[in-house]
């Protein structure tokens, strides 16, 4: 029982929740990518769609996945000087209005509250309607992402350079009105993080949107085992009102790119649309400098594509809710009593060394679904005993990643099992660096371009003459877009794949989610 | 530096941000407590008002405190077997005409959602404008609470009685449109949990009500040196849709009640209204049993009115953000790096105990500024440490609580600090509940009754009559409500104090926030 005090306790199993459609089979990857996504997700009991159009319930077996993930990062933040904090979910219409871009960005995508309250409708019984006489003066947007209402708050809080840096976090809700949404991937609200810093130069809040996709970029392989390439975003592609955006850019096992954090130096724009200033050292009145950078729920869809099978979910073990789950192979009552009984030290020192692990007893399921069922989850290790492997001191350990069953002796298994997850978390990065590296190609002409993008798939290096005008249209014509510039790309002269016009360095293209 | 790696660096301080308005004293608590309160919680930097109406900002200083209540409460809930989920922001305004009480009671404080889309105004240059054409279907309401689409999406997760118990909290923002809002007690949005659980029997139902409200007791005593009193609310008072509403309610020191936390036996109104039925191990078909419960970002205005005194917060050691603040008193740098070095092992002796210090070492500050800083942000000890006192191998130790100095031995002094963060946890909850245990007066006549409530203040145990109606008047009369009708509460016959019709019990009175 995953969290309850005693292993072989009858206690609410949370997991009972996730026991919904084991005997359906998921749809193959090969047969069609995005319908295996999405069955996935659902079948694994990570998220399903809301009665609410583009909101997503997250369950709890994918809460708790992400909440793992955002301890991990908050403590990283913490970690690197930062403190959270928490702003209001509305924003009024007329702080949109201050910084152009911005406004742009997001006006077009955003839910809109202009009453606060409901009446009785007089003209049907039972029903509500919205009272006229509740309209606000000022209509309220959901924010969408937070720099308007944040920097409207900093400019109270900044008079010096005594009150600088300001290194805030804040962990929140957002809404933006997507069309078409994708569990995870896309969906009108999710969850996220929105690092929001101001300070006193340029240079360091350049340093501070570096440090932070650093971060990003550390959290992807060492937590997520998911390689990313970190890079500068095309002027076209830039957060709206930022003046460098930084990124994280992953692949996925279907050749798509996958954008999975960035970090914008913003320069002095929220702060002149603001009115943000500060007195330096030297007594001088400048505007403040600003980053922001966030993550989102959206790393989880990454998870799932990054390394999942047409059996299911392959999470990394620093993410798994449960790292290992033991399964008892048994017929009746006495057997599985002799078998709890073995097992219970065992559990009690794999919690002890910090590793999280079920014993399943549920005696309404058969061994068989129960396999199916945790290879479904993503459970890194599962162990399976029987009343043969206890009389040869041994259990049998089957690893998630490989596949690979073994009979290891039960002494000394909570050393094997801590061992084989590291393992497993580092094989996990290693195959899907490989499948990445793997999945970089340098073309020089737009035959090429096109014949990689639609058959070997993955990231293309090709040469761009550097104009939106060529962005676009290779965006039009090949469905691709520049995920980053890389970080220390090498400059080197070329031919723009389709214009021809001169070109000082390739750049990362692909199809992307 | 809070939570930097070496406690000498000039690192940023989160605390940078707390250092506002330390030069005004704050209003005493006898000239005007609600003026106090107010100005407590901006000048300690727990939270401010934001330019969206009832809105408030929570800083970093205040999320900190709140952090620490809400990983309490979340190892308490997955203790007792819960799991964390999240669901959806908006409720269809229809979902909320479902249940009838329910609806009446939160659609007149409700933020709309009627559109989804801005457009550039094109009267007006730079100015956006509600989009007429994005006008939805149906309005969205941002959830006031989550039953109703919580109940929706149950229906999907219970067939039978093996999908049962469902026990999920989720964290989240909630909006209530308020009109009369104050800091933490009364916000248009505002942070809180809510347990939402379904059941197959009546009885495990009301058991998961009454084992949450202990839970919150729990925390409330534990966590937060705040006795409260369990009990349940008169029908008036109940929460909209339930059967029955439990409550803890804390006295605050000017001897008004607050109502800290809410458990609720939902029956099975929830389950009718959305239609969620399950087959029971006999095969019957029938409602699911239900319980909501929560507690919310006002609990952090109940710890600040049941502590703080007239310099500034006196916080629980359980909940300190900085739970020891070592100053050095020094003239000169030599002076401060000797203390720094001299303290610098002690600081992480401290930390290795688990004890979160900072070294205050800001030399644009006087120490005597930063005593008040950190009395008024009540860091439970303050440690003071000048170049005589390492002479004679001694600190100066002052506690928060009693505002007691001794001179203290370096030698064991981790032990000793230890030690007090016990006793200071301890002594606060000593001295709440002797306040409360004062302020708790039984009285048989309306004139005792109003003149408690007038002079003495604080609960007031009473014979009511057992009807809405006089519950009503007594509220119009005397300001006061019932708080609740305490658990185990003694029966014995009386007559109530407004009607002197007969009474089977007293209950609990008293004026609230």
């Amino acid at each position: 029982m995953w969290r309850a005090e005693s292993p072989c306790s009858r206690y609410f199993c949370p997991l009972n929740l996730y026991h919904s459609n084991m005997a359906d089979k998921l749809t193959s990857r090969a047969t069609d990518y995005s319908k295996w996504y999405n069955e996935l997700v659902v079948n694994a009991d990570l998220a399903e769609h809301s009665a609410v159009r583009g909101c997503m319930v997250i369950k709890p077996y994918g809460f708790a996945i992400w909440e793992k993930m955002r301890d991990a990062l908050d403590k990283m933040f913490k970690d690197t000087g930062h403190v959270n904090a928490y702003f209001p979910l509305f924003v009024p219409k007329s702080f949109l209005e201050k910084e152009e871009g911005h406004a742009e960005g997001f006006a077009k995508e955003c839910a809109v509250v202009t009453h606060y309250r409901l009446k009785v409708n007089p003209d049907e019984k039972g029903k509500l309607m919205v009272d006229p006489d509740s309209k606000l003066e000022e209509e309220l947007i959901v924010r969408p992402t937070s720099e308007a209402i944040i920097w409207n708050t900093y400019k109270g809080w900044i008079q010096s350079y005594r009150d600088l840096p300001i290194l805030v976090n804040q962990w929140a809700n957002v809404v933006r009105w997507e069309m078409r949404t994708r569990l995870f991937l896309r969906t009108a609200e999710f969850l996220w993080q929105e690092g929001h810093t101001a300070h006193a130069s340029k240079l360091e809040a350049i340093e501070e949107t570096k440090k932070m996709l650093d971060v990003y970029a550390e959290f992807a392989e060492s937590w997520m085992a998911m390689p990313v390439i970190k890079g500068s975003k095309t002027e076209s592609e830039r957060f709206t009102g930022a003046l460098d955006t930084m990124c994280i850019e992953a692949l996925m096992q279907d050749g798509k790119a996958l954008q999975a954090g960035t970090s914008h130096f913003l320069g002095q724009n929220f702060a002149k649309a603001f009115d943000v200033k500060f007195t330096s050292k030297e007594g001088v009145l400048d505007y403040v400098w600003a980053t922001s950078w966030g993550v989102s729920t959206r790393l989880m869809g990454a998870l799932v594509m990054a390394h999942s099978d047409d059996q299911g979910l392959r999470l990394p073990p620093m993410l798994a809710p449960i790292q290992v789950v033991i399964v008892p192979i048994y017929k009746g009552e006495e057997q599985l009593a002799t078998i709890g009984e073995k097992v219970t030290p065992l559990i009690h020192e794999l919690k002890g060394r910090g590793i999280t692990v079920k014993f399943d007893d549920d005696d309404t399921k058969r061994s068989g679904w129960k396999f199916a069922e945790y290879e479904l989850k993503g459970v890194p290790i599962r162990i399976a005993v029987g009343p043969r492997d206890l009389e040869n001191n041994q259990v049998e350990l089957a690893r998630r990643d490989t596949k690979e069953k073994t009979a290891i002796s039960l002494d000394g298994l909570t050393e094997t099992v801590a061992a084989l997850l590291l393992e497993i978390q580092s094989n996990l990065l290693q195959r899907a660096t490989k499948y990445r590296d793997d999945h970089i190609t340098s073309v020089d002409t737009w035959d090429e371009f096109i014949n990689v993008l639609d058959n070997k798939t993955g990231f293309v290096l090709a040469h761009w003459d550097g104009t939106a005008e060529t962005e676009e249209k290779i965006k039009e014509q090949a469905k691709a877009t520049i995920r980053c510039i890389p970080l220390d790309n090498p400059l080197e002269v070329g031919k723009c794949i389709l214009t021809g016009n001169p070109s000082k360095q390739r750049v990362l293209f692909a199809r992307a989610y």
